[in-house]
């Protein structure tokens, strides 16, 4: 996706050979023009896939996810949850997933009222790196007897093995810019 | 706002006389069609106001916030992080807040890249009860020299004492459904 690639040239920041910060636009301030043209390409790579819901994970998915609900007929959108709150129900399906960014291990839930038997499930996020929340989805996914239709990523981190470790899985990996490395402050694309 | 209050009717559910959850709507499964209506809603409360940016915190007031942009004429929008990660910028804008849901306190940030002076910023979430995280909010946008054109709230709880609060700092509310009371697992508005 070109729009999306010259945007991360133009206003990412690169941090060494691995942190890529597109806070600017994508996950702390957020182009919302940007995130339509997004959508419609998860539409346009997922085209003749029936989806039934989007699944993401807080807090930077929400917008992505939401956004990109309104190409797929306004399918609901579940966010999993990161951390026990009082008001989410007893009812959860949980997996444990590990952030190297945040540097902790922590909960990932949704709540067993939103993910039902057979539902085809598109899963979105904004980075996939190790893929750890990723295969986070994707378990809780199956734990509902729900199917994962493909996974929809914005900007994948191409020298890190989440894809391989998600395609051991059995599940499609669509990434809209996949970065091949990081050099000298500058991006390179597969 | 009477499709949303009606559907808090229908699928909002009662706990005691202080707990509305929404969440098979609202804040963990979204219906993305209902928050096309609430921005639409948002830019009727806030017409003729200049807004530049949308200031929202994470994790439920992103989706309402993104979509309302596309009735806003597509402004940035900004969520305050609550989290500490390693990808934020060191240079941040900062406050406290007590969230009496999950009966603890936290930093809210938001960095200095994305918060200008003179800046007229509409500040959205999806409750307001004690008003805790919008006055949050609010400090943010003032230690930036920005203005805040208003606090759009998609349900207030309006026996707390979140308005007053709020309208004490001189910030005008809208709210699209003020719950009154909640007894014997209804909800009565305003």
């Amino acid at each position: 996706m070109n729009l999306l690639k010259e945007r991360i040239v133009k206003d990412g920041k690169v941090r060494g050979n691995n942190v890529l910060k597109v806070d600017s636009f994508l996950n702390h301030q957020m182009d919302i023009k940007l995130m339509n043209e997004i959508g419609k390409e998860f539409r346009r790579r997922f085209d003749g896939e029936k989806i039934d819901k989007i699944l993401t994970i807080e807090a930077s998915g929400i917008a992505i996810a939401g956004i990109a609900s309104q190409y797929f007929d306004y399918v609901p959108v579940v966010f999993a949850k990161k951390t026990e709150s009082l008001n989410i129900d007893n009812e959860v399906f949980e997996c444990s997933v590990h952030s190297f960014t945040k540097r902790k291990t922590y909960k990932v839930r949704v709540s067993k009222s939103f993910l039902k038997e057979r539902e085809r499930v598109l899963i979105v996020d904004d980075f996939l790196a190790t893929g750890c929340a990723t295969i986070g989805l994707i378990d809780i996914v199956r734990q509902a007897g729900a199917e994962v239709a493909g996974v929809g990523i914005v900007i994948e981190k191409g020298f890190q093995e989440g894809r391989t470790e998600i395609e051991k899985l059995g599940v499609r990996v669509e990434s809209l810019a996949i970065v091949e490395k990081m050099e000298d402050s500058k991006v390179y694309f597969k």
